[in-house]
């Protein structure tokens, strides 16, 4: 009979390592905001990434969403992280929780949201275009099946790499950030499928991004920005060993996984 | 040959109508913020209600989704609405607008997004929760068509209801709106399809909220919720006439609507 303990895709390995393993082993003693975490897990980096940034004080919790915590179930009946429980009282959904810190830390710099009006609705228009329109083109290509439907890889990877110069041909001219010298919300809303470009070369022949960035240059500011998140400390530092991201990649590659994002893109859906 | 005049959708009434149209023929001047519209739109009707709410002079441009004239198009290549033009700057997104201008225009009160910053981020996990959760099962209940596949109106009915009665525990317990006595923007981003509850009256025999409301707590909160919406001046003046609603709403109930939200809900998808 099949248990919970035997969801296919609950044997991932236990805890961060490499550079977040620091981070983590420091964020163990109790604190009133505490986050509730897969180490893996790209939503959760988006709101780890700001607490790190913002130099938050939190107590960092390890969960593996297939064996929920009553702890977390009792915050969040659907079990999902990320989860932040501030003051007793919880919070869920990414993009929120990076908001919520913005606001309810005001004298924790840095400010990750423009003052101006209209670029904050810039950040919150393009974080939308994430969600809708990035991440699922990201899935799209990463779980493509050479029988499933008989869509090409080259399509799938079109659909992709059109989407990134979408995000590319709105970012300030110099950056290297989005907006420009300094980061915001939208690069650490972004970042985290950003830095796990590589699993395109490891498991679908490559990304495909066209050689000889002078020749174009709206991928060469993609590559200037990429190469920004991929040197920011809270970036860099809560990101694990990529020998450990191995095994939960292949079952998305070989569109196997489980995860509620893993079966809503093979429905033909968007995030869940 | 098909052109793009004779798109099945495109013979919606041209303008607003009833309430909605006096305040359509007083925002007709030139102002440095236009509001390109359809009057139909739910969508459109939450930012148009925050506008309407915080008294933001503003110019009415209505366009008719399936003509887009190019001074929309050169500011929203999608054509969408509602798109506003500010400072000769576009931007989209409803939830997003409704956001700037709480953002743009401090001055103008009342101020729809709470001072505390566990309550704002409450009003954008419901926010979510409405384009995630609540909007893709009111296209699935009133696109369902008896030999779709398979799946029973009860089902499809219960789903919806299952989502507003969410909502409804979600709400303050005494109200009238979601957070307590005055409404913020969680109440202008739902009302919309609120005020529509009726299409499913007129073409799905009935809602089925149960009757009675003293036997349950939930129901009797939305009903009160339910009529504070439905009376509240913002949302009462940028409803037209019930009858050019119909043949719009027909077309959806008949599952034969193009519009992009009709076509993913045909293929299970959400909001696109």
């Amino acid at each position: 009979m099949a248990t919970k303990s035997e969801h296919p895709d609950s044997n991932l390995y236990p805890h961060a390592t490499g550079p977040a393993k620091a981070i983590v082993d420091a964020h163990q003693a109790e604190q009133p905001l505490k986050l509730f975490s897969g180490w893996f897990c790209p939503f959760v980096q988006r709101a780890w990434t700001v607490l790190e940034e913002k130099k938050i004080p939190y107590q960092y919790i390890e969960v593996n969403p297939y064996h929920k915590p009553a702890s977390l179930l009792a915050l969040n009946p659907r079990g999902l992280v990320p989860t932040l429980q501030y003051q007793d009282k919880p919070l869920y959904e990414s993009t929120v929780l990076c908001e919520f810190l913005e606001d309810a830390y005001p004298d924790h710099g840095p400010r990750l949201l423009p003052r101006d009006p209209y670029e904050r609705a810039r950040v919150r228009i393009w974080t939308d275009f994430c969600t809708s329109r990035l991440i699922p083109a990201f899935h799209r290509f990463l779980q493509w099946q050479p029988l499933s439907d008989g869509e090409g890889l080259g399509r799938v990877r079109e659909e992709f790499l059109g989407r990134l110069m979408e995000l590319a041909e709105e970012m300030d001219g110099e950056g290297p950030f989005f907006l420009g010298k300094e980061p915001t919300l939208i690069d650490f809303v972004v970042a985290p499928w950003i830095v796990r470009l590589w699993v395109f070369d490891h498991f679908k022949h490559g990304l495909g991004i066209p050689e000889g960035a002078d020749e174009d240059a709206v991928w060469s500011r993609f590559g200037k920005w990429r190469q920004a998140l991929e040197g920011r400390p809270s970036i860099k530092n809560t990101t694990s060993e990529r020998e450990h991201y191995l095994p939960i990649y292949q079952r998305y590659a070989d569109d196997t996984a489980q995860s509620e994002l893993a079966k809503a893109t093979r429905q033909g859906k968007g995030v869940p």
